[in-house]
């Protein structure tokens, strides 16, 4: 199969990690940035540097977007709606679900192909198998555009819905930043013995990795939809995060962190819920 | 070495396990428990039930405490602290590290030769080698009692003070608290758009499981004590965050678990360190 021809608008560090690995895997590849001078390294490497995003779009097949935000990708991308017909839009610019599928809705009015991604990866990782692109909106364009995607990291369509890609991405974002809140937590709370954030650090990551197995099981009752299963219950949670609370605010500590989830589950308790599994919280997130 | 002589006083899920297994591993084993009823399934295995704490102090030279908080500890423990003497207390009750420190205070005062205990592990555990029990307070006593603790699990002292044992079993719990917390966020999000929970949480357990490694890194800029890294900003974090809260309430998912590690970077970036390291977040949590 003959390579694609690639164009990458936005040449900030992960577009620049993303025009480099495209160039490096043989795909005929132009640039374009708003500062004209971050093409300059991607020329001399054997890039094409375009001097407009209407000269970019025209020079290739597939159109990788990875500018600032989502309103930046609507103010480059509106006035060469015409230009991208016949393209295949790649949209990895880091946007909510909703602003995916706002664009998604346009580029349909627009007549263009559209696929919208989301990057599991920092830039350095671009190209290696354990960076993960997940990808959601028109299933053909993936298709098409998939060999080009996989020299990226692993590739994943989540969806015919442009928004999947990134919900997914930010609900695993979401855990990841409660974990690393975590290890700030029990750090500040050792630091007022003595114990270096290291020490901690590793003790806090031997018992969430013995820890984590249980996450299933937490999902299980979840799925079950029924919270008498006679287990950890709202009432004795709210003892143990008081507890929590009490025992960083006596150490000087600040419990912001733990605080929502121990009023979620007062919120619980106060509509009858008490004996319920703690698991029931996922209600109270739940807006009806 | 001879078996030492080992009391239980409290016959709830959790002391109903440690008597079981100090039982099993051929130690005279005395219980006690306010309601008496619960005694009679250890006295039918081979242990001696006592009819008052008095009773049972007298009988051992070990005396564990497993009662249902720090008001319960110290109300049946005064009462019997001339029969204390010359016994080893063992409180393994949860507590806050204040409290541990404050019974142990009391027991000097008394002349009682005290450790405080915390536990990382559920009744089942009890008696198995990932089973955990942290110790603190009178390093003497950990020694005497070394070996009978190594019964119940992994025994490691954490120091004199006698509040180590719960502190540390705090801050790690904590750090759980928050990880699961991270599990129901992303499983919230996840379940707008119908995926079950359990393939949420195959998710999440894999991607926490490449992530948790990261939390050395952030220690070790912690431990540097300066936040001039060059790596994620507070206003960078600041913007990932908010679009992780916008996410979640797009899709109709509350955002108060995510909320205050924003609101503790926007301190940040108030107070003029927007372009910090968002790791120095742990001043804000540490009260000066």
């Amino acid at each position: 199969m003959p390579k694609r021809t690639v164009t990458v608008l936005g040449l900030g560090a992960m577009g620049s990690a993303i025009a480099q690995r495209l160039r490096d895997t043989g795909h005929d590849t132009t640039v374009w940035n708003r500062t004209a001078a971050k093409t300059r390294p991607h020329a001399e490497a054997g890039s094409r540097a375009a001097p407009t995003v209407a000269a970019a779009v025209a020079a290739s097949d597939i159109v990788f977007v990875v500018l600032l935000d989502h309103a930046s990708v609507r103010e480059h991308l509106e006035p060469v709606a015409a230009d991208l017909k016949d393209r295949t839009v790649v949209n990895l610019t880091t946007t909510t679900p909703n602003q995916a599928r706002d664009t998604a809705a346009w580029a349909a009015e627009q007549g263009l192909t559209y696929l919208d991604g989301a990057i599991m990866a920092v830039p350095s990782m671009i190209g290696e198998p354990h960076s993960r692109l997940l990808y959601s909106g028109d299933a053909g364009a993936y298709e098409t555009a998939r060999t080009v995607l996989e020299t990226l990291g692993t590739a994943e369509f989540e969806g015919a819905d442009a928004g999947l890609a990134s919900l997914k991405d930010m609900a695993l974002l979401s855990a990841m930043d409660l974990m690393f809140a975590g290890y700030v937590q029990a750090i500040a709370m050792m630091r007022t013995v003595g114990a270096t954030a290291v020490d901690t650090a590793e003790e806090v990551h031997a018992w969430l990795a013995a820890m984590l197995p249980h996450g299933r099981g937490l999902a299980e009752i979840i799925d079950g939809g029924t919270y008498d299963t006679g287990g950890q219950s709202v009432d004795f949670d709210r003892i143990g995060l008081a507890s929590l609370i009490a025992a960083s605010r006596e150490q000087g500590v600040r419990a912001d962190l733990l605080e929502p989830h121990k009023k979620l589950l007062d919120e619980l308790a106060a509509t009858g819920h008490g004996a319920d599994d703690w698991l029931r919280v996922i209600e109270r997130l739940t807006i009806h």
